[in-house]
């Protein structure tokens, strides 16, 4: 019992981010950064802001944000909400949607944050078993649920899921919140951004961390039926009004609308994710497919500890989680090809 | 009864951010803003993390921005814990001091955001009346309490309490935090920062948004011991692990570094309330003793809402609450000399 703190946090275990290394020089393969810069068009937007207006708030509704936002994706303004990072978006729609009395479903093997939001907001879970080859148990998701939470890639796995079982489980779950987590949908997956118009109870979040190159600038972003995002509005006016600062909200503005450099990124960060699935496939590894900017990899004859360590020793991290199901399973995210070299001659030397 | 919608926000009345308008140009002295831009060095400093390294996810412990506040304030680091803005300290703050099942108690005229988080978070809280000169209640809310707030100096009436009064509190309410929040202390109040390894219950929470012309840039801090800031990161790590951007950190770190611009422009904004002050007085204005940087002000023939439209009507934005106990006032933020200037003139010509 620790004196001071509260009933909601004596018995928690907090979500740990992937290190950030601050002294020795790292390949840094364990939190999904992109490994391109953003958009020179974001820098120069962002230093155009970094001026005297600091001194004003910024706008609370992030209008222009949004704007480029629903242009791109064919919505309305009033089916898009900005957040602090898709994390912020996520933890406010656990908020939104979500009660004590009914228990919210997820995949078992899927973003750790999801746990530790159910546990913090005081509400039941039902983590679901995956099916035999990691991939998502859909079916099992459809029953009388409380809400449902979908990564879409899922992570750490990389395994996506088409539009059909996402129909399938907004069909058997009309009565609550759908929220797909499309962290990763830029890398190959099908957004579930269409279905909007078709279900009121779909959520699909989406973040500037990854695909965009901007994971220091903290944005992401929820769309759906204007009545959700009223309810994530609620929320957000219920705890901080202003989440998103000046420099971020002009910053994604402009990675928004430079859509050549988007697609120039995205398509790098794919081809060098089918050289190094092919690669390491033919060294031995396990690799479940990915359609994301990370793969999900084993060794038959090494543990995921071991390997870990090994790599770490030789100046690059990767990701691990000490969970029976995944023990012996790395996430590695998709570098520049020379990183993957790197990477890939480093787990020579160690198999 | 909205579909969807937790229950938690079915009946929630949210904040209500004060205006930020887009089109036309209006003296805008209605959100407490800083009339004055950041300093060239956190200009510099923005500018210079506006690069390449976005791609990665900011620091989650904002080493060199607590450094900076701790070496102020004369903290270790760990007394210290960096937020976006001090709206989500005071939330993070609620959710890891407080229990549904005591009340927390905070005075009845202050800072509207304190009964939102009581509401969303769902606390009890008990409201005190203020003294007749609307001066906090100090006596009263030294009670068998849930935990306490206090905004010092408070808004919007301005009015500061001395240290012997926090202390009082401190010493009345030893099993419970007491929150002291300092969002306008730079403009003449006595920071409680000093007391903080005297009184393990108390959490001193500020902001760059006030006094370093930062509002823009959502950066908060809270200051406390060790133990109470390890429960704010554990709060922290429950929701987003990374609150505050690069830029954000960069730019906050040249703030409060920039020492000798930072008192020239607290200096500066309290000459000019010093100013208003006797001038409105002179104008048959009663005004309340402001320790902030603005000033809450009524007039014996005029009611706020009348004051407030005609001020808006001649380009001018001030502050008003539609709540009985201040329904006559209005809240002035303290603005340029020329733009007091205006302010005078436009209030002659109302009354």
């Amino acid at each position: 019992m620790n004196q001071y703190w509260s009933r909601r946090i004596q018995n928690i275990v907090p979500y740990t981010p992937g290190e950030q290394p601050k002294e020795r020089k790292f390949i840094k393969l364990n939190t999904n950064e992109c490994p391109y810069p953003p958009s020179h068009k974001v820098i120069e937007a962002i230093r155009a802001a970094a001026g005297d207006t600091l001194r004003l708030y910024p706008d609370p509704e992030c209008t222009e944000l949004r704007a480029a936002i629903a242009k791109r994706e064919g919505l309305d303004m009033g089916q898009v909400f900005c957040g602090n990072g898709s994390d912020e978006i996520l933890a406010f729609a656990f908020q939104a949607f979500f009660d004590s009395d009914r228990e919210v479903v997820f995949p078992k093997i899927t973003y750790s944050f999801y746990p530790v939001y159910t546990d913090f907001f005081g509400l039941k879970r039902r983590e679901v078993p995956m099916n035999p080859d990691f991939s998502d148990p859909i079916d099992l998701l459809c029953g009388k649920n409380g809400g449902v939470v979908l990564a879409n890639p899922n992570a750490p796995t990389g395994i996506a899921v088409g539009l059909g079982a996402v129909e399938k489980l907004l069909n058997a779950n009309p009565d609550v919140v759908v929220i797909v987590d499309e962290a990763y949908i830029d890398f190959g997956a099908d957004s579930a951004v269409k279905l909007i118009d078709h279900y009121p109870n779909l959520l699909v979040v989406q973040t500037a961390s990854k695909s965009r190159a901007l994971a220091g600038l903290r944005v992401g972003w929820a769309m759906g039926n204007e009545n959700l995002i009223s309810a994530m509005r609620c929320v957000r006016d219920s705890i901080n009004s202003y989440t998103v600062d000046r420099l971020a909200q002009a910053g994604a503005a402009a990675a928004i609308e430079d859509e050549e450099y988007f697609q120039s990124i995205r398509r790098r960060i794919m081809d060098t994710r089918i050289w190094a699935e092919k690669t390491l496939k033919g060294k031995g590894f396990t690799v479940l497919s990915s359609q994301t900017n990370f793969v999900f990899v084993s060794h038959p004859k090494h543990t995921g500890r071991e390997l870990l360590d090994g790599l770490r020793n030789k100046g690059i991290l990767v990701r691990w989680w000490d969970k029976p199901e995944i023990r012996d399973w790395l996430r590695i995210s998709i570098g520049t090809d020379e990183e993957m070299e790197a990477l890939v001659k480093a787990l020579d030397e160690l198999i």
